[in-house]
This record gives C-alpha cells, structure tokens and sequence, in this order.
C-alpha cells in the first residue's frame, strides 16, 4: 500500500514540477513585458501567456492529479501533518480543490469584467469621478461574491477570498488585531503631528545622479545578502520582484534624479522580497515546500529589509560616511542625524504608496474596513468616497481634496483583489513581531548593524522562515518563531519607540 | 468534400500557430538566456526550455496533423501551388516528415554527442590539436549520415541535411555556381594583394566611445529602416537577430572600444536580417507563408544592408559628416575617401568572421569542399588540416600557423551543423543578384542613398521578398525576382567594379 502511495507521490511532484516549469515561463514572459518588450511586441505576449495559461490550467485541474492526492491522502505518508510530503499535499490539494471549484464560465466573466473595470477605473481616475467606476465595482463585488461561494468558506465570505493571498487567516481575526493597532496608531500620529520637530526632507530632494544611485542602491541591496549572480536589477515604472526559477529572482526598480529615498528604499524593500525567494529550499522548487508562505509573510520579508533594518540608525552609522562621499555635491554639509530623521520623516499625506511606515497602515486599515463593509453588504459602492473621506479625516486630519487622491488612488478593486489590503499590514506586524524576536535571540544586533553586517539576521530568517517554505500558515509560522500568536503590539512598540526618539514625544 | 477539406486546413492552421506560439516562447527564453540572465539561473533556464521542446514536438508529431495534411492534399485547396493554403501545406508536410521519420532514438544520440562533441571542440581548439576533435567529427558524420538517410533525398546524402538550411537547393547546384566563383575571386584576391594601394586602417582603431557608437548604430539601423517600436538592440558576446513575434524583433552586438567597424557594421548586419523579419506577413505568423525562405535568403538580406549599402560611398557621404561630428576627437583628420577606403579594406586573413566581402567567401568554399568531401566518404577527418592548409595556402596565399586558427576556428561541425555553411556564400550571391536588380529596377540608388534615404529599396525587397514568405524556395525565388537562375556573375561584378576603383586595378 505504501509502495502505491509512494508512487503517487512520486507522479504528483513530477506533475507540479511540470506545471511549475510551464509556469515559470509565463514568469519570465511577465517580467520581460514590464521591462523589455518593444511596444509593438505586447498583442503577441498576451497570445503566449493566454495559451501557457490554458495549459496549465488543463494540466493542473486534470482528474490525474485528484486521484493521486486521494491516492496519497489515504496513505501513512501524511500522518506527520509537517512533513514535506504532507505539507505538499495539504497545499497543493488546497489550490486543485479551489481550480476544480471554480465553474469555467465565472472564471471567464471575472478575466472580462476585470479588463473592462480596470479600463473604467483608468478613466474614472482620470476624471476623478468615482461614480463612474462605481458600478464596476459593485459588478466585480458580485462576481467575487459569486467565487467565493463556489470555493466556500467556514465564517464569512471574504475569507474565501483572503485564502487567495494570505492561506489560513481570517477576516475575524484581522479585525481584532487592527482594531488594537487603530486607537494606537492614531495616537502616535497625533502626537507626530503635535512635536515641534520637523526633518529637512528638502536634503533629499537635491542631485541624485542616477548612475551613483543604481551604484549605491546594489551595493547595498547586496550588502544585505541579495545575490546578484542568482539575480538582477532592472528598471520599471511599477517596481516588483519576480522568480523565474532558482537560481534567478529578478527586482527591479525605479530612479527619480531629484530624490534620494524612493529607488534606495525601493530596492531594499524588493531585495528584502528577494532574499525570501532565495533563501527558499530548491530541492522543492515547484512544490509548496518551496514556496513563499503567503502576501503578508513576504511583505514581512521587503519591509523588515527596508524599514527595521534599511532605515535604522545602525544601518545609516555604516552607509552615510560612503554614501555621504558618493554623492558629495549633495551631502557634504549634511549630518548623520539630520539625514536619519530625513528618511524617517512622518506626516499625514494622500498617497498610500507614498506614506511613511506609521501613517502607511492607516491607509490599509481604512482600505480593509471599506472592502469588508462592501463585502458584506454593509456599505453600497456609491457610498465609498463618503466613508473614505470621513475615515481619511478621522485617521489623518485631513480630507482628499478628490477622489483621485482619495478612493480612486490604487488599482487593486478594479482588478478584483479582495481581500489583497490587509496583507500589507500584516506584513508590517510580522515583521515587526520576528525583528523582535531576532533582536531577542540574536543580541547585539544594531552593534552588528552599524559594523555592515547583516548576515546574522539573514541567516535567522532562512533558518526560521524561508526554508520552511509553506510547511507552516502564517498564522502558525508567527507562532511557532516568535512564541506568541500576531498581535499589534509588536510594531506598535517599535513605532513608539523610535518615532519617540526622533519626535521628542 | 471542399467543406472537409476547408475545415481541415483551419484545424492545421489553428495548431501550428499554437505550436509557434510556444516556439516563440522558447525564443523569448533563449534571447534572455544570452542576454540578462543571472549566472545561477542556466540550469533552470535548460530544464525549461527541453519541456517546452518536448511539449512542441509532441504536438507536432502527432498523428493528427499527418491526417490533416492528408486530407488538404487531397483537395482541390493546393491546386494552385503557389497559393498560400498549398504554400504552407507543402512546407508543413516537409517539417512534418522530417520530424516523424528521425527516430527517436538518433534524435537522442545526435543531442548528446552534440554536447560532448562541442565540449571536445573547445578542448581541441583550446591546445589548438585538430586530433583531439577528429573523432567527434568522424562520429557526429556518421550520425548525420544516419539522419540523411532516414530523411532521404534524390541525388547526394548531402542534400538532406542541407535541406535544413536551404530547402529545394542542391550539392550539384551550389558545386557548380562556387567552381565559377572560386577562379575569379582568387584572381580578385591576388590583384588587390598586388595592388600598391593601401587604406590606413589605423584611423578606425582610434578612440570610439561606447555610448557614442551605440548612438550612431542605432540612428543607422533606423534610418535603413529598422522598426525599434517593434524591435530591440542588446549587447551579447555573439550577435544575433531573433524574432519573438510579429512586432517583437530582437537584435544584438558586441562593442569595441577601440574600433569603429565592429559593432556599426554588425548592427546594420543585424539590422538586414531584422528587416526581413519585420517584413514578413503578420497575418500568415507561426505559417510558413510568413516565414524566411531559407537561411541563405536570409543573409542576403543581412549582406545587402550590410556591404551592399552599409559600405558603399553614397551611404557615406550621407553619414560620414555626421558622424565625424560625433567622433570629432578621432574623425576630425579624416577624409570620406579615406574612411570609405579603410571600410572596405581588404587582405587575406585567417579568420572568417573576420574577413572582409571579397575573402569571405573563398572562407566559405574552403569549407564547403571539405565538410562535403567529408561527408561523401572522399576525406578522412584525419586527413582535415592537411587539406585546410593546402587550400588556404592556394586560396589565400598563407597557410595557418595552427589548427586553432585553421580548421578548428569554427562551431559548427562539433553542433553537426553540416550543410550549414554554404548558406553564407549563397546569401552573397542572392544579395548581389537581387540588388542587381533592384538597381536596375529603382534606377537612381546610389542617388537616394546619398541622400540618406533607403525606402525605396526597402519597399522593393518587401514586396518582392519579404511578403511572400516561404511562397518561393530560393531557387525559385531567385528566377522570380531577377528572371536568372542562382550565377556567380552578379557578385563577381559588384566586387570587380568596387574594389577595381578602390585598388586601382
């Protein structure tokens, strides 16, 4: 019996393999097209993706692969439920089951409505009219509603979507632990907003050359451990980090001459991703074994890199002196601690993509209690730029002045991500729940910091998190390195206590 | 019956533009695999790529498509054979057979003794000891042997393979057209060596900054004709054109800084075959009705851009003053006729890629002679350098001073490319036939290019060439457009008046 099971488990991970080669076809298709492709080039590529697409789904959702997880399901192999073979299952079975589920033709009007919602979007934003998008977003809400009820879910609706990007958390949950980290993060920007201190953010502001910037921003991306021969450096308009297979996890990046954080930070935040990626198991490439976790345990990943680490001020007593030289025109007159308190500048602002790390997840708090809402037929689609403005003005203090800088702002719901919002604050409180817990059993690590080293950190995390690769969820995994379950106060004392230290509150 | 037929053709159609679709994934992985992809990232780039092959060839051998064409062929659809139904009916029947009577097993044999036979190459030519490779050569003919056989052909083995390369064309054809070359080109090359005359080529080995050469190539490859919103231009160790798909045409060089011609006359090389491909018919992409015709036809096109227009005096003195502003620093001594001169210098060397037109050529058949003696049982591969050297010496005057500059220079016998190599000569013939032609056709070219327009001769070879796909084999296609079978005559001309002015002879 064992033997047939073995067998199965065998064909099973050559068929995922398979899949995952096909896939990461399409991966490089994808990154070629946001860096590369000639604009004529662009009607063919979709021809291609459509057509890999179409296989895989074939092969993924072929009768094949249930019999072998039954096969495998109904064997010894998966009695330690943390096994690699019955990790690979329990994933690989979760997403066959939601591929089978979903009935062709929802599929289909979904990949429509989106191109037609995300066109509407585009022109909505553009006149800043959210009533023009508004019912697109109520037609995307019921499609979703429609998906979700295909695959089902054991609380409420939207945890059938969140499952898309954050597997095992729910949307009861979420509302806890942001519901503590609200009151708080009100607060703290309150009293930011109260201190009399301010940075010179102009000092960024002046000639970044942007050759010196892609010199410094892969110096230090490779400092902290990203490994350029298993990987590259582009540039894009929307910046991303992308696996083609192991071996090669390519980022990518954008310079803005007269600003000297957005492609730095940018780039940390992206090798931060990248170093997840390559820190996964390749022995299991293409299985769940060795994949990422979820959208909140990478996001933990590019902002533990990019802002606990990269915006610290151990990171800065290594960098500034060389960067400082590197950049000499428009540094020389500026010291340590002003250019610290520069990158950490906090101040209430429109643009989410823009915020610094307190105010950034107000924005996400504001955008999941929305969606929730709409979600759960607690709130109509025309009722959104309201909600916002008076949320926006109860967090901020201030009101978008439209619904471009306001509701309008962000992609995402013409694209139907439901459920996609919270994982960028997840990944904050993550992250800062395992610094913590670095900082905790590794000691002294600003010393190591401040002296350019990183790879005590960097090893932790590989050991704790990136080669587990899914075998926990992330609500286990943040237990099972940290002890404890998520909670928001790991970030809110982090935020406390450096934004106290600058702000002088 | 036509309803069935009708049908048929359609199903045929829709497969092999889903088998091209894939293929041109594979090209977009193999254009990246030499262009931007990480060190670490070739194994999986490899593993990729032979599941996309197997994938193809799967679908193309399929039964299903030899029933298809069985059904087409029977119909009244290919009565006209220049049609485009009976065009790609012939061509998909010719690929189809081939692929279905290699066995597989010789499929898979030639694929490894390609590897290890390559790997003795670079051995070989390393300690520059022809021995170390003779047996591969001696193994990869035999097994090239077998594929001819299995293949089949008319007259000689040797056209088997070379109807991988030059399909309809013949060893008894191209015999004949390069015996009448090779008197008059050796006499060409022994009057300009006697020439007192000499260029100064120093002047193109001065300082020719990088950026500034990328500059000029580009604005040149546009001028001629190239599409960059449907094209690209990236740096590789070996140039190379490859097309994606329709509106999506790629093409790479090599710079040297300390020389003019290496990179400006490889782009506009380049260019040509880039030219070509934008050419083709989209609606007919992934069909051989918008197909090259031949690898010969191909570097026709490449040959003309390059050496028929690219170094000729009227496109010069369109160029010249402008890009003796841009190199002013090493051009601001030189005069058109003197930079005209160096561009076409010519003297025999050891080295075919590096040879200029008029010895080029005499490379070619050196090499055709012997991989055909060779390969009809005439020359043992011991026996190579004997003959290399002797022919060179008769060729060019000098013998090697040693394998790696002799009969060792070249891949493409370790890659079984055999058959492979008279195409370059051939694209020289048909370029000079086909410009003949188009002279005598469009009248005042000379008078445009110096003007620095090129669109009536671009016009003319779309019409006349590109459009037409793989309609005509390049016999064919030859008689078509110029009223003549393939002759020596037209290029022997074009060379004797050029270098006639240019050496005073």
């Amino acid at each position: 019996m064992a033997g047939k099971a073995e067998k199965a488990l065998g064909e099973l991970v050559d068929l995922c393999k398979e899949i995952h080669l096909l896939r990461s076809c399409s991966s490089l298709l994808g990154w070629d097209e946001r860096t590369y492709i000639p604009q004529k080039g662009t009607p063919h590529r979709a021809e291609q993706q459509s057509l890999l697409a179409g296989i895989v789904h074939d092969k993924f959702t072929s009768p094949k692969i249930g019999d072998l997880l039954n096969e495998i399901e109904n064997s010894e192999l998966v009695d330690d439920p943390l096994s690699p073979a019955a990790v690979n299952v329990r994933e690989i079975r979760r997403l066959y089951d939601k591929e089978v589920k979903l009935p062709k033709s929802l599929v289909e009007e979904i990949s429509r409505t989106v191109t037609l919602s995300e066109q509407a979007w585009v022109e909505a934003r553009k006149k800043s009219d959210f009533h023009m998008f508004s019912p697109w977003l109520a037609k995307m809400t019921e499609l979703k509603r429609q998906q979700a009820d295909a695959i089902g879910y054991k609380k409420e609706r939207y945890d059938a979507l969140l499952d898309d990007y954050e597997p095992g958390e729910t949307a009861e949950n979420i509302k806890k632990v942001f519901d503590g980290l609200r009151k708080e993060l009100v607060e703290l920007v309150e009293a930011i907003g109260s201190s009399s201190r301010r940075p010179d953010i102009s000092i960024l502001e002046r000639n970044y050359p942007v050759d010196k910037q892609e010199v410094v921003s892969k110096t230090a991306s490779a400092s902290i451990g990203f490994d350029y021969n298993g990987g590259r450096l582009d540039i894009t308009t929307h910046p991303f980090c992308t696996t083609i297979g192991p071996g090669d996890v390519r980022i990518t990046t954008r310079y803005n001459q007269n600003h000297f954080g957005q492609a730095f930070f940018g780039v940390l935040h992206e090798s931060g991703h990248g170093l997840y990626e390559q820190g996964l198991d390749p022995q299991y490439a293409g299985l769940p074994m060795g994949e990422s976790v979820s959208l909140g345990i990478h996001e933990s990943q590019s902002r533990m890199w990019e802002n606990f680490v990269g915006r610290s001020k151990p990171f800065w007593i290594y960098f500034f002196p060389w960067v400082k030289k590197v950049f000499w025109e428009s540094l020389n007159d500026v010291k340590l601690d002003d250019f610290y308190f520069a990158i950490n500048d906090v101040r209430p602002s429109l643009i989410r993509v823009e915020a610094d790390e307190v105010t950034y997840n107000l924005h996400i708090l504001l955008r999941f209690e929305i969606e929730h809402a709409i979600f759960a037929g607690d709130l109509k689609t025309d009722d959104v730029p309201g909600v916002w403005n008076e949320n926006f003005k109860r967090y901020f203090g201030i009101v978008p002045p439209d619904d471009a800088r306001g509701c309008l702002q962000d992609v995402h719901w013409s694209c139907g991500y439901i459920g996609y919002f919270p994982t960028y604050t997840l990944g904050n409180l993550y992250a800062a729940q395992f610094f913590a817990k670095a900082k905790e059993e590794l000691g002294n690590l600003d010393e190591q910091f401040s002296h350019g080293s990183f790879t005590d950190l960097l090893s932790w995390l590989r050991e704790k998190i990136h080669k587990h690769g899914m075998r926990y969820r992330a609500p286990d995994l943040v237990k099972e390195v940290t002890g404890k379950p998520l909670s928001h106060e790991y970030l809110m004392s982090y935020l406390k206590e450096k934004y106290g230290m600058l702000y002088g509150i």
